[in-house]
């Protein structure tokens, strides 16, 4: 048989297309996305669950010009094969390839960037004013799954929309999921409604949509064709619904739920509803992993996996590999619990991704999952910490952003006792711009009574976790994304003292008096200090490499004598420079008057948004290298030429 | 008629007083507040509001041990003149003196502070939880206006609590107002739900009260007696309610509307709902400002009034003083929308504090109020941006904090051209802690493709939002609270130079290249910069004195010229010292070099949340005076002995 996506080279070849083609083209988008994906990975059950809607949206709507604006945008993949992306779809979430998400620099289709959630009625509803000053009658649709319907900016969007009366359309992507299991009430009444088969309310969509073109004739022929054609099909439809009562009740017409996996009443429907006037929601049922048996059955395992086999499904895993550390964390914080009743683990709709599944399972009294929300959270386990309880909250550090108000204003006005573990920190790689976590040191250490802290490596975040525990007020920690170094692990926990950094290298205070410089170096980084400072030391270098271990407070007494000694000062982490923890040991030695005493060098990342790829790549691009922090210690010697001979 | 507040210590006293004394007490609270808060101004409207719903809580459940999570707190005037605090009551908003808000180191009925909206639901979420884990049986209330409620993390709390069960009482303390008047599906809404007078909830309200206590004989006479004396009034309320059918769809049994000033039945409502199961709302409708005509008849006016006569209920102002930055904006953005048709003005709920109502006013289709939702508004506006309009999105300093995240992930990721109003920056006064706008210099400059800006003053303030406009990309400006410098302002407005700063004192380069010092001064402190220039200069001690305008980017080219020259440079802000602007001069220096041939020092605020009071007491006390900043420059240079002769 002919491929038929060969042919597609954007949405017009689409729309020349019988059923039966676009049937046929869906089967081979899923075959195009298996295959490809499984290389290195990707979001796989999220993006096979939406291929006949993602064809039906760009076939009925007139796509670049009529705006489609996807929440998150991990689902985008069918849209990019359409819009002209599947020359280039290989290289999806490599350096230098597409983009795991939606950008605006990536194509004109790519009408609004996203990879956090919740984001797109707030986008699509201000294009739509947008529109309407400027006169115009492009058609905005926003799409957004049942899950992140529970973050509150959706709900704040939902709100103003229902009341702004804009032309707007929403397409509920229900799929009964978020990357968990869904939780939350909104959860439980979409389920209701989902079953609910009473009332059909096709004759209310058809009889609404006639209506609207009737009122508008200037729409013209083909929308009155197009809106005529559907009623003869409209009928197949299996489509019931009681109510959608909430959102008719904040005047949002609904409409559904709709099989999203029928061509043609996925086509109907959205003839119709691009014609009825204000805000309308339409319900539309996909199964995450459809068409792909080892996908559809267990969606959460499927939804962003690694490499694997797609002639198998089997998901690549390389025997003994270290552990993350996000596993790390999640057993050690089981470990804490078991001696500890009153430790809770709170999540937010990211029970795998944080590890706390694990607490789910031990405790699953002591658990929390409140969905897509981060802010209420926080503020969830600050109201914890009122009454005594430990609140260990699991977030990863691009979504702590979410909470950056509840942080100050809950937690640490009140220097209430809930630690944040936030995961994914520094730079993670393969998702990218808006998924890096490169800001949190800067963010969290601006505010009174938080301290925070970020470990060497898995044995020392079992530490620092347990610390956090037992510590006072608000207490931060950041780990990175993935592999831990696979370096033996305690079995006892102990405190770490606040404050106070680990001198690695050389053996005593009294030898690294003596050394060249000393590197302060702050979470993953410490690595690549490690190695730098053992190649330098063959060229004839003595550094002091220091584990700084806090970022607030600073182990004051350490770095001002290091820096009254060893005059040299270089600083590395994997956090942007602006605001970071070089930048707090800056603004310590200028407390002391040690500026004029000292040579500094600060290694961080750059002002600007780090692009998506293997996190060797890029840490080596800006500089987060061991060859680089080599480079630099040479330039402060002024021994360049040594390192030349 | 003897003072019967005068005989009220604790919410004890308040228990065991007759319904027509409590009558006599809500009089007597209501002339006490309004007659003490005439001296310095406070929130008035919402507190005359909930004196009958505060005595009622207070009276019905076991405060302290019962827990009341207010939202936002600044209707907590009442809840501190029954809790122990009137004596102090006078001071209250003052230095020293009690909070205008609620403080859980104030009192221990304090249960969680609050200032900014929509955190009581989860914060009280998180204590029923805590509650039940350590197997106690508190009652947890929060209260929380209709207003809030569109605040997405409220929503978020509401959805959680739906789906968890716990036991717990959301009473919506529904005025029908944000500080402004409301806006949202939600609230027209509840609008419906107050008119509808169909079918009484009161039966339904007596039933699972009664059932609740026969589940739970435990809960004893006492319990029992009261709902048994609740059934003999129950049929005197003015209690209808159709519905509260969202509240219902999403787990929550609702109750209401009731009558907020009538105690018998306020006493009664909550005598039942508190021994119901699971999560509970109450609808309490209220009247802002009641029982005060003045601030009945206009309750934005009288949400937070500076300094009145209680008598005349006149508020006090003084003719020929200079308009606020907020006015000064406000005009300027409406001289700006009338010759540009793509400008817009967005605010969350605060038409009257950002001045945006002058938008509204003049052009009412270019005015968007979202509601209390900073985190919509952002993405609101970064959709609008993507189809060429310039949203101009007016938010508080402190409420910026809301939407970080959005700032990063929907705006500056993207690089949208939105600017970002920040009002209320720096030192607020009497608001305190969670209200200074301190951190968002440093929050905002963390992120690639932002410019941060700070007017020295009104006329300058009116150029910095022209050039915000017309630039591209993310642009914030921070102006501070109250009264401009009342200096004359332009007629035309112009663009200033992105990342130029201002040589204010000498006249030349040349000049003050040969000066003792250079003062970088970024904002609200240029003022103090220029007194203590003034007055160095008749010690002999010449000082440059720097506008520094722009915090991102910096002036490169001028501050490492004056490092170079003077090699003695200070800066001063109104903002924490933690990454901000002296931080990002730090930065500056060190990677070019500089550091080791130059003084520095930094004046800003420290790392403690600065307290309620005064901005001349407060700014005094933390060191942002001309007074300190000479000091300073004197210690810099060594010439302690000269200011002494």
């Amino acid at each position: 048989m002919t491929s038929i996506l060969d042919t597609i080279d954007s949405p017009e070849q689409l729309r020349a297309l019988t059923v039966p083609q676009m049937e046929q083209l869906a089967g081979e988008i899923r075959k195009e996305i298996i295959e490809k994906v499984s290389v290195r990975g990707g979001h796989i059950a999220p993006n096979l669950g939406v291929v006949e809607l993602t064809m039906a949206l760009h076939r009925v709507f007139n796509t670049p010009n009529d705006l489609l604006v996807w929440d998150i945008g991990h689902q985008a993949y069918v849209h990019k094969l359409l819009t002209g992306r599947r020359e280039r779809f290989h290289t999806i979430r490599q350096f230098g390839g597409l983009s795991g998400y939606l950008r605006r620099d990536e194509s004109p289709y790519d009408t609004f960037g996203a990879s956090h959630a919740s984001t797109s009625i707030s986008a699509a509803l201000g294009m739509a004013a947008a529109r309407d000053l400027k006169g115009e009658d492009t058609k905005v649709v926003a799409i957004i799954g049942d899950g992140a319907l529970t973050g509150g900016m959706a709900l704040e969007a939902i709100n103003n929309a229902g009341s702004m009366k804009k032309n707007l359309i929403i397409v509920l992507n229900d799929n009964d999921k978020s990357i968990s299991d869904n939780v939350g009430a909104l959860h439980q009444y979409l389920s209701q409604v989902r079953k609910v088969q009473t009332t059909p309310s096709y004759q209310r969509l058809r009889d609404m949509a006639k209506g609207s073109i009737e009122r508008f004739p200037v729409l013209g022929d083909k929308a009155r064709e197009a809106a005529g054609r559907a009623e003869t099909s409209f009928k197949q439809f299996v489509m019931h619904s009681k109510s959608g009562a909430i959102f008719e009740e904040l005047g949002i017409k609904f409409f559904g739920p709709f099989d999203g996996h029928d061509i043609p009443s996925m086509l109907d429907v959205f003839e119709n509803v691009k014609h009825i006037e204000g805000p309308v929601m339409v319900q539309v049922v996909t199964k995450k992993g459809k068409g792909w048996e080892v996908a559809e059955s267990d969606s959460t395992k499927w939804h962003g996996p690694g490499a694997y086999d797609y002639k198998t499904g089997i998901i690549k895993k390389n025997a003994g590999d270290p552990p993350t550390y996000t596993e790390v964390f999640a057993n050690t914080l089981v470990e804490i619990a078991e001696k500890d009743p009153s430790v809770v683990g709170i999540t937010a709709a990211m029970a795998e991704g944080t590890g706390l599944k694990k607490m789910h399972q031990r405790f699953p009294e002591r658990y929390f999952d409140v969905g897509i929300a981060e802010q209420h959270a926080v503020t969830f386990a600050a109201g914890m910490a009122t009454l005594g309880i430990k609140p260990v909250i699991a977030i990863y550090s691009t979504f702590m952003q979410r909470a950056f108000d509840q942080v100050m204003h809950d937690v640490c006005v009140q220097d209430l006792h809930v630690v944040f573990a936030m995961d994914r920190a520094g730079i993670v790689g393969e998702d990218g711009q808006t998924q890096h976590g490169v800001f949190d040191t800067a963010f969290m250490r601006i505010l009174p009574h938080m301290k925070v802290m970020a470990p060497k490596d898995e044995e020392e975040l079992r530490h620092m976790l347990y610390t956090a525990v037992y510590l006072d007020g608000p207490v931060a920690l950041r780990y990175p994304r993935g592999k831990a170094l696979g370096i033996e692990m305690s079995d006892e926990l102990h405190m770490l003292e606040v404050g106070k950094a680990e001198l690695l290298s050389p053996a005593t205070l009294e030898e690294a008096e003596r050394t060249d410089c000393a590197i302060l170096a702050y979470g993953s980084t410490v690595a690549q200090a490690e190695i730098a400072a053992k190649e330098l030391a063959q060229e004839g270098i003595k550094a002091t490499i220091v584990n700084a271990r806090w970022a607030k407070p600073l182990d004051e007494e350490l770095f001002l004598h290091l820096a009254k000694t060893t005059r040299r000062i270089v600083t590395i982490e994997d956090h942007v420079l602006a605001g970071g923890f070089g930048s707090a040991v800056l603004e310590l030695f200028e407390q002391h008057g040690l500026l004029r005493d000292i040579e500094t060098r600060l290694i961080a990342l750059p002002d600007k948004y780090v692009e998506h790829g293997a996190p060797t790549i890029l840490k080596e691009l800006y500089g987060l290298s061991s060859a680089h922090l080599k480079e630099v210690v040479r330039e402060m010697l002024g021994t360049q030429q040594h390192t030349l001979a």
